[in-house]
């Protein structure tokens, strides 16, 4: 009944444990919620649906290895037996003494059980019941996902995505926010300056600025607008550019002759 | 075409802007993901399915007032123009001068802003191809989840459960950890001290600390075993009561009478 797996587990990751899944389609949807964050090791607990199923195979889209290397045990005793540290994902662990936590601070224990070398898993109870109180007491922990109390019934694949979305954040160094600038270089200030002197000049030149008592603040305020905007080289070539042709337009448009139109 | 809503949008939510859905399934969920998290406000600028659709409002389970309540709209345009900021999902904005954020930073920032009192949008592209770049250049920000480079497409109603997850987590005061003791209280250290000077006294006299130099070690052991417990008034009694029985039985053992059954 029990069938091996395909390839060595990835002892560095939780197991994640399906107790009696009820639906493939869940099945296939949880492998593919996994993946997504590198996890590639679930074991399942009497599956209700036969398997290995081609439903879940479907459903699990480009996610098929972790159904493939996916172990099926008998019981949550001989899936867990391996195990040295258990948590057991559950909304309500009514009348029990026992440790809840969130899901961020699931994945940072995991993780720090990962590094010191010690074998974890996540349980994951029926779509319908979850996890009943003879399952969650012998666990290490309950994790808890913070719901809306009037609408908090997630899904399993929903709560796998949720404690594997949290499992890779706890060591992804992606950074909060990153202007992202492609091959471009941010512009120095020396190459905005010179953009904006020559903006002001102009300003300066076509009246904008001609209110004396206004000017500083005007200048100001432009600066300020600039500023912000943490430009690449080729914006500010591009704003160079803009300006020019703005101003060959109003010369062209004061002296009467035709506008350009080429370059 | 433009539907009113049938309620007062909630002011200090982010819209979710579902551009161009392809499918009446994946509205749906993603109606049952917001609203897991507290997220009532949904906008579709051309949904591809008929709406309303009774397809969605099924997948949606107990989520259909989201669904009642949102806007249809003609184009993107439309849909954002009483927004101030619009922040945008997706995997890929190649090719534009860009700031990114993970979706823990965007919720943060929609947090700030809501409590501004700036209003604000997420969009989310349609499912095959998700948002171009001519949809993300003009948004404040990008936001992309860090996921498994290998294995990276987040389906539409998983984008959603992501951010609104982030959002929620945002505002929400639930310790990261917790010992759950239901109506009980944590046993005082008096409490357990009894315990423990009888659990000693009792390990004396049947002889398990008899090796006079090992003692000192066993009961610190033993003592710190007992220590992180973190045990309630009614575990301390349960251990007595179990101590109780088990001496109970030894001396009955040890006597040749029958163990007492009756308490």
């Amino acid at each position: 009944m029990t069938l091996r797996p395909l390839v060595r587990p990835p002892e560095d990751q939780p197991a994640f444990v399906l107790v009696e899944p009820q639906l493939a389609d869940n099945i296939g949807f949880a492998a593919r919620a996994m993946l997504n964050f590198g996890l590639t090791w679930m074991r399942l607990v009497n599956p209700r649906p036969e398997w290995p199923s081609e439903r879940a195979t479907a459903t699990a889209s480009g996610a098929a290895l972790v159904l493939e290397n996916a172990t099926v045990y008998r019981s949550m005793t001989e899936a867990l037996g391996d195990r040295q540290v258990v948590y057991a994902t559950s909304a309500r662990p009514r009348d029990l003494v026992k440790r809840v936590v969130t899901p961020r601070q699931a994945a940072a224990e995991l993780r720090a059980h990962a590094a010191a070398g010690t074998r974890t898993a996540v349980l994951f109870g029926p779509e319908r019941m979850g996890l009943i109180n003879d399952d969650l007491a012998p666990v290490d922990a309950v994790i808890t996902c913070p719901v809306n109390p009037d609408f908090s019934s997630l899904n399993l694949a929903q709560a796998v995505l949720l404690i594997g979305y949290e499992w890779f954040q706890a060591a992804d160094e992606t950074p909060a926010t990153e202007l992202r600038t492609g091959t471009a270089a941010l512009a120095s200030r020396a190459h905005l300056e010179s953009y904006l002197l020559r903006l002001e000049t102009e300003l300066e030149e076509c009246g904008f600025l001609r209110i004396p008592h206004m000017r500083p603040a005007m200048v100001r305020n432009i600066r300020a607008l600039f500023g912000r905007m943490q430009l690449t080289d080729q914006e500010v070539r591009t704003l160079h550019g803009m300006l020019t042709e703005l101003v060959t337009k109003r010369l062209s448009a004061n002296s009467l002759e035709a506008p350009e139109t080429e370059k």
